[in-house]
């Protein structure tokens, strides 16, 4: 691609090292611009590599002035990134052919460099810190704690007082809630052998880390840690079906498959324990700058898996009105298998 | 308009009275449609008013799918809420004209109800009461604290740990970074005599409050109150200008005026003081549902102004590597006046 335009703030920061929340990026043959208010030009001057910076209160009467002068005939563009407005706004009057080529920067994004994939690291490190930490609290103060307090709980812990950024809003769900795969906090409160689900992740140089653990509440010895003994026998069942599922294709995942032949190795476990119905999304995704990143796992992916990928691994059960287990981390292909981050 | 689809969140909720983040809302002549997908539906066929609650795993066909059985040649839609991919596959093959009215949400929700004038009060008061909690937590224990710390604590008191949702990101900004109107906090640690700005908001019920206060950090009776004591005599100065400025709006403020009057009478007094150009801002927006709602109070507006509308007036000045105050407080138009919610 010889030509192309970004707005995405996380494509345009693996182009060139800097990003903001208002900015047009365009590739123009050799040369890179980037388009952006008063706000951030000092920024973007200092730390753009290799852009020239253009300061502007117009952003498409701007660009529709450097296209012009670039004579190009052809740009490519994400029309998911492009609002219709903008997008009308931008080509009226442009005889210039706009190609959409749906994600086209994820696309690039989906084998990461070795230096990416030390940043990834040390996201999940600091993520798992986080997790131990809240684990302490509900050990010690979690009793009879609302979903809503373990959630800004959550927050606390995983930003260490806000000194990280999250990768999104933590989930926090006890048992019913937890049947809901995206579930919001309520007032419901934590007690004595509840099963409690939280998904939780933090950004490190702006990469995401991205991990859920489904436990039992017990307040002796809390923890997230894999190895769980429920109270309720039907938790203990489902959550060992998980585990298996979730263990299983984190071993015998391999360069060289399908994505969805990973995906297989989680939904296959689950269908012969007969929970396959309740087994309501994909087994993973893609993880980077942003949160949800290529290769998808899930049973129509055609990727061939390749070294540097980095994805999750997270299959789950939904019980609806009862409870729901998910296990989740994120792996890294090396050596042609899944290591976990 | 007679027919007309919706994706935004809070648009759709302001029809129906129950939302969530993945609907497509049809209005169908007098017949409502809420499309959904599972996760979802069972809320919605309980709380959506006057809806048929359609289940979905693939939106745009089902929608396609009603549209042309609908048998209606036009429908509106806001260009600003489509993605240019959605709008191309819902339209195509479709033998319906999409008429483009930018914003036709927000200005049906222009002038709120007195029902959803006492929920933005009670979102003021409970945005009152964090911005209270914050400065006795600053008071007793904000020597020394960074920046990134002390935007956490704005999230931990406005939030009331966990029980309000923010009406957005807090910005909690010290000296030079309070120059930025959208400052991201930073590792910079707070002392005696410091410039703090602080601008948070909650929601009730959905419905969003917004407040800005600039302050001298004593660390003995540190407040967010208006009056304010800066032991830098700039600061006072400048802070002078910024407060007399808001309280000419306020007090100027009538319904049957045009917005852009009511910016001029913020500008004016910066104007005067000759510190027009460092206030790069309009004066105000609306608020609701939306933090960003209308009218804007800004220079080119000829809104008229009508009673039970609902803004901020937020004048600032921003002194470039030396420091930025801005005051905002959300009034109402009552009786031909402006009243701080």
């Amino acid at each position: 691609m010889k030509n192309y335009i970004l707005l995405d703030e996380n494509a345009v920061y693996y182009e060139c090292g800097f990003s903001c929340d208002n900015v047009i990026f365009l590739r123009l043959g050799n040369e890179s611009i980037f388009i952006t208010d008063p706000r951030y030009t000092v920024e973007a001057k200092e730390y753009a590599k290799n852009c020239q910076v253009i300061e502007s209160s117009n952003f498409i009467e701007d660009t529709k002035k450097i296209l012009k002068k670039a004579k190009i005939k052809k740009i490519s563009f994400d029309p998911n990134d492009f609002k219709l407005s903008f997008y009308q706004n931008l080509t009226k009057n442009l005889k210039i052919e706009f190609v959409a080529k749906e994600n086209f920067s994820k696309l690039k994004r989906i084998i990461k460099t070795d230096e990416e994939i030390e940043l990834l690291k040390k996201a999940a490190k600091i993520g798992r810190n986080g997790f131990k930490e809240l684990a302490l609290y509900i050990r010690k103060n979690g009793f009879r704690q609302s979903e809503n307090f373990l959630h800004f709980k959550a927050i606390e812990k995983m930003s260490a007082m806000g000194k990280n950024d999250l990768s999104f809003d933590p989930i926090v769900a006890i048992n019913k809630n937890a049947a809901k795969p995206h579930a919001l906090p309520t007032n419901k409160k934590l007690k004595l052998n509840d099963l409690i689900l939280v998904d939780a992740g933090v950004k490190y140089k702006r990469y995401c880390s991205d991990r859920t653990c489904t436990s039992n509440t017990n307040f002796e010895n809390f923890s997230f840690k894999r190895e769980q003994k429920f109270k309720n026998k039907k938790h203990q069942k489902i959550y060992d079906i998980v585990l298996k599922a979730q263990l299983n294709a984190i071993e015998k995942a391999k360069v060289g498959m399908k994505a969805s032949e990973i995906d297989k190795l989680t939904r296959d476990v689950i269908e012969k324990s007969g929970y396959g119905k309740y087994f309501v999304h994909s087994t993973g995704h893609g993880v980077g700058l942003d949160i949800h990143e290529f290769p998808n796992i899930n049973s129509k992916s055609d990727v061939i898996i390749e070294n540097n990928m980095v994805f999750t691994i997270e299959p789950g059960i939904y019980l609806p009105n009862e409870f729901g287990v998910r296990i989740e981390d994120t792996v890294v292909m090396k050596n042609g298998k899944a290591i976990i981050l």
